[in-house]
């Protein structure tokens, strides 16, 4: 959690650091826009990310693909590979110049084996995910756009940015387009809320990104329900 | 899998069975409608369901709870405790008349440090519940309403129902306000799609529950994209 040092803990205890018992595996280097996966290759190996951003992808239909999650620095992603699917029915794309390591899944139970808390730092990775995105399900059921946006860039802001002097958060570029497949909507819409939040103050372009007043647009969400 | 013994596995291999690892716990009971555990209270135990159904909700708000999923016998739910949540932030309530075992989380730690095959069991649950989670989230984002309705039932035919001889597959019955929770829009909508899907015969209303047309509902999906 990047976003505040003083930030109250939602776990009793420190979890497991997967990193800590994963041997080093060969570095793989993507360009900007370079496909890691297809959604029609076998997953056969999970993935870490060493530098720069993966975006996951599945395709509603072929003119609607839906971002499942950006990942960034020791991130983790193709987690299928450990249940061996036969498709990995979701495609992984450098969003910027990225460094990756990989295991393949015989890799990682070979060392889960011999290293049980491997194991458990997986699960409290796994359980994270899943609540993330229950957390997305439960805004999609209940949330309007605007507030879905909201939440989304929230999150994105929690995971990815940098608290700066100001109080604000700053958060590398997403395109306009990478946000609406991650929200659900359209480009249009995202450009719409996203006009509204920065005449509002809640974001402020930047340089190179975007800088959120996350404590004031957390404060819109609860008081706007 | 319950709805095709000749179904083409999506895996490479079979997956592990964390209940061949896990030590017998006391049964619990619990009542139709009784809650097992408050969204309030620090997530300390994982839970099995032996018998019975559970309903794990999250609420957008008092008045919009939002069902995260529906769990039944060789389920696990309130997989939170593994991270040690100090608020589970979801309520499991029985569905019917329900047995549980629990785990706490300092238990399931040590038999997963002596069997380092329950860790990889549970990794590949909690897998496969990101997936389910996963696509649900494409649902949300490209499916109407009546789209997101049908893949619902399939997926809770796919997961508790029984296939019966002429094809259908039986599931013990979802009140359309159950349903609607699941599905993320209203109990009203919910009974004018499942009325449209009677007459156009994909289900039908049994003596205990529903039969559903699943082959013939999956190419409605299919064709009408």
């Amino acid at each position: 959690m990047s976003t505040g040092a003083t930030k109250i803990s939602i776990y009793e205890r420190p979890l497991e650091d997967p990193l800590v018992h994963l041997p080093r595996s060969t570095v793989l280097d993507f360009r900007k826009g370079q496909i890691i996966y297809h959604a029609d290759q076998p997953a056969s190996s999970i993935y870490l990310v060493i530098n720069g951003r993966v975006k996951v992808c599945r395709q509603a239909d072929p003119d609607l693909p839906v971002v499942v999650d950006i990942y960034r620095r020791d991130d983790f992603f193709g987690e299928g590979a450990l249940i061996g699917l036969t498709r990995r029915g979701e495609e992984a794309t450098a969003l910027e110049g990225t460094q990756v390591m990989s295991w393949t899944s015989a890799e990682i139970e070979d060392v889960l084996l011999r290293r049980p808390r491997l194991g458990l730092a997986l699960i409290q990775m796994l359980v994270q995910r899943s609540l993330e995105f229950s957390q997305r399900i439960v805004s999609f059921s209940a949330d309007n756009t605007a507030r879905r946006l909201a939440r989304s860039l929230l999150r994105l802001a929690d995971r990815m940015g940098e608290r700066t002097d100001d109080g604000s958060v700053h958060v590398l570029p997403f395109t306009h387009q990478l946000l609406s497949q991650y929200v659900g909507t359209s480009r249009e819409i995202v450009t719409h809320y996203m006009n509204q939040f920065r005449r509002d103050g809640y974001l402020r372009y930047s340089r190179k990104g975007m800088d959120l007043y996350a404590d004031a647009l957390a404060d819109w969400l609860r008081t706007t329900a």
